[in-house]
């Protein structure tokens, strides 16, 4: 149970960065779904390494391997097993940390829970796992074709898009490296990630996702509400410090007057300080949940440590590293969020005669 | 799977606020443990409405009947049944929603999933299941007896506190009405509820949770990190639409030379931007979250609203709601905050030979 | 997930035999299914004991009270949860167990495994439980109302139904004591019924299950095939040491050629070796299984055995006991055959698109 | 969760017989476990086609590739993804069934439930994917090592071991193809295999597993017991027709007097009726089982059937196939078993402080 996600729709994987390959397994996909392979290694294209200048340079192509589950194009209702090759570990980069912890890191974290540490890069910390999600997230995807996601970056450091949502054309998102669809921001946002990446620093970000076309009914009371689901994926995306949907942390300065949404004939709301959830279930209008992402914890500068022994010395981090995470991280929102979509889509079928 | 939560321990809850009882089943409990029963009853207490001016006016006693699995005081190690009778239904504050839905309520998502509708006070999606939640985790907490969890209102409206953590006593926590351990802060947010219950409104409000004593090593990578685990529990509580921990969504802001927790030579860190987690396992400091909560969509006004058949109409609440939720909402972040540590407790375990 | 059954619908269960009351919790069943509950209460009172001269004279009403997920006599898609009282606890009967261990009971591993030991009539142990089953598979059977589940009494002790299955009249199953619906051969098992409680002896016997009307599609491959969660379901019920499905143990004695099930053009089976399944997965045809119960632990005859210390010494039962189980156990086998199918049923359902 | 089993140690699995590979994914194994390579590929090899005369002549050389959760030959108790490659995928064999159902094979149901149909060779159905579970159980067993598990062949057709098990030597399992540790009964045995396989027909038979050194406590009361969690297990395998343990179906004839299992003073018992299970929980005494296996479908003779659009047509298995699975199936029991104890051990450790 440890490494799965998901109710009817789960993801179960594996994988070091540093190791042959990772890989998962997707069940409960449905039958007779066929599939838009070449959607899918786009989706691991716009979150793999060395896409543009301000990511970091590790050199990986991401290819999916598919081994089962899919006959003639097509889904079989089986599981789907896949795995993507590791081709660049440069395993050197990481010799000098097989002592020391890196700060903010979960080597040492790792090191006392397991008794055992895999030092390459972090082992199954690293957020090269996250490229598995992305497989999964746009398999599920074919389950509800009909839903768009929307996921961008919304602020970058201090630096925030002014507009409101209903502003932004999300075609433009891909239009630039850092996918703040505001090109204005966008270019400031850039700017400021290349001049932290010079001093060999890094900084935080949020990712904003809007969801479109979403239909009533997603979600299920109590426990598994959907924005809890949605949560709880998206703080499990390495570096995320916070999840708020709809009115969110800013929500509880207004009054219940000011923030109910009023109805519409049609069942439409006047306004969406509910994020399109109410009661845990989606009531048909956009979907807007905000992401938190701290700054990255592995700079390039000498930092003060302790090693296994905790004795005290320093460590500087020397792998190729993102000095901000947030553009890489916009595909993997969208992924997770797909997933629990269709997820949730498919928990719902199942409580129905 | 529906109504449950927790992986080793395990909470299964039943109950609508206008039936005879709510209840559930806690599975996954060591035997051998001896309860205090009067500390489980003193949390329920804690929730419980009617306790002060400034929230709801429902009486409840909310006594807690244990069923099974307990012999002679101690966990038998069998699942543990309870129940907690519904005293006060006052159905016909409920008469007239037969067929309006509130705003930003359940009523309208939980009528069209369904396609049925227990009217009396929201049938399920009531928060008065949180009761059950509490049981849960005071029972949770007997298994962790040294971690102390410490949660308190930190912002009401516009009203929060302004000093640093460390600067707080807790055991003030219960000593004023809105249980904010900082009194002056804690007279102005009191004051502030009661104007807005006047006025027939609601307002939102933040609550910060600190838990001492955690043993480095809880929490599971990938899926079952403890703050996605944290969070989804948090973002269950009605009305919750933001999580966040550690430096959380103004952490964005920082670069990671800044943001970075280094590590004193016992392991502990001179900093604790983490929140008391690093790759979602704990590290031994202090855990620090927040919980956002919006104002309660149920006013005492006239609203504009539909019935079922799409009528544009007007409802105005009746029953006896709460102005603001938090100070009732404190003794549940608790609940869940210890449930979710006793069972990432014993997943730990679990995981080891 | 200790107390739990059900993948979709679920059943979680508390209770001990000599507690206040047991009970459980059914999760996942569908909304607006309107409940017979004469029905419930009657496959409750097939169950419950004092109902013959050839069962325990315990005398328990065995009353379901329900409280909640029920509104208008219809289910609400929430969680039921519901309590059976325990009436008749004659604890002192077994105040003379709360050292010894009874032979071939839980009580010994109980003691070992739990550290604790709940003395009066076995606590957890007891088949008392199997009355949440029947509860929960009564309300199961109103998802699948077309399936038709036939369980009966085939063989107690050496006396069985020499008949094939095609001769017999289901109708005639609750015709008699010992539930067999070959009348000649009930007459039989009840004469040697009573002749063995006499003795203060016990004695087992085997339940046939026969259920008609099986949608084609229920079971998923690899590991939650139709018969093994069948078999995993009556492997749970007290005093099971066997199952076997379509031609079971006798059937490892025939050659493929003889075994085979020729396909009719309509996609039926001329032979049902199978027993209504291939592959894991219904096949539209009966299914037919057969479950072995030995004969019941607790005997009125004095054994010798050892006491918590490993003392020697000598037990003798006093309590209230079947003399055979499978008069009672037919209504368990209906029960939790209506759950799996049911819980199959939706678990199809969820794995569609 | 449809193609998982397991509680904390769950395995994941994919693949069908004439993909590029199955695999699987092994969650929950603690970490620093030094692992024997050579003993789980010496199991593979006892389940691998092509090992004798007697079993299909299909060449598999069955090498399981560990992708990950392994560092310094050691858990890291992370989740280790695995595949095997499938070598000699003969898909040409299977062109002729591209439209005809083999009779009691999954073809139809398949074909009728997941609205697709891989022919080569059953897709998922295939009893390759046993493999999987032979890498899953030998991983497992390094979780236990203290208990042994001995899987032998007792039955085949009407030739059966007539000795006690107590007077077998475990040791000479291997010393025949048909794994049988009585010589004699083992010669008559493949004498029979032989001939059948040259009628182009099939046979049944039983596989007997005996367990020793089990520790008292594993197992859980009413729905994990241990007897079912096996039963659930075995019943999983390919051709798998009934589960017994203890006395099985055959203790139904006996009386309570004669059945139940007295103890000595150690808290060992003089007999062992209850196959070392009593009230679902190891008693310390040897686990005894004995599962059921039909004769394999697919022969190599004419028969009658039915093609996808219900036309009679004929029929001849042409894959290489084998003529009794018994064989190969003592190492697939074998791996079930330490799976299944093994997760039940880790169970065991959850549910204590």
């Amino acid at each position: 149970m440890f490494n799965s996600i998901g109710n009817i729709l789960r993801l179960t994987s594996f994988g070091e960065s540093h190791g042959k390959a990772i890989g998962g397994i997707i069940d409960g996909i449905p039958s007779e779904i066929k599939l838009d392979f070449d959607a899918i290694q786009n989706q691991l294209d716009r979150r793999k390494p060395g896409q543009s200048a301000i990511v970091t340079q590790r050199k990986e192509s991401d290819t999916v391997q598919f081994l089962s589950g899919i006959f003639e194009e097509k889904t079989t209702g089986h599981s789907i097993g896949f795995i993507i090759p590791n081709e660049d570990q440069k395993s050197k980069d990481y010799e000098h940390n097989t002592t020391s912890y890196r700060p903010s890191h979960a080597d040492f974290v790792y090191d006392k829970k397991f008794g055992i540490r895999d030092h390459r890069g972090g082992g199954r910390s690293s957020a090269r796992e996250t490229a598995n999600w992305v497989v999964a997230g746009s398999l599920a995807k074919h389950i509800i074709p009909e839903i768009k996601v929307y996921s961008f970056v919304s602020q970058v450091g201090n630096i925030s898009i002014e507009k409101n949502i209903s502003e932004l054309d999300f075609s433009a998102i891909d239009s630039n490296d850092v996918r703040c669809p505001d090109k204005v921001t966008a270019e400031k946002m850039i700017e400021y990630i290349k001049k932290i990446k010079k001093e060999g620093d890094t900084v935080g970000g949020i990712i904003t996702c809007v969801v479109k076309n979403v239909p009533l009914g997603l979600g299920e009371p109590i426990f598994h509400k959907l924005h809890s689901e949605l949560g709880k994926a998206m703080l499990s995306i390495n570096a995320c410090h916070g999840f708020e949907y709809g009115s969110g942390f800013e929500g509880i300065k207004m009054k219940g007057t000011e923030h109910n949404d009023l109805f519409n004939a049609d069942g439409s709301t006047k306004s969406n300080h509910s994020g399109g959830i109410q009661g845990g279930i989606s009531n048909g209008m956009d979907i807007v949940f905000r992401v938190a992402f701290k700054p990255v914890a592995t700079i390039i500068q000498n930092q003060k440590t302790i090693d296994s022994k905790g004795n005290l010395t320093e460590i500087m981090g020397k792998g190729r590293h993102d000095p901000c995470v947030v553009p890489r991280a916009v595909p993997i929102v969208d992924a997770l969020t797909y997933f629990v979509l269709a997820d949730m889509f498919l928990l719902d079928k199942a409580r129905k005669k």
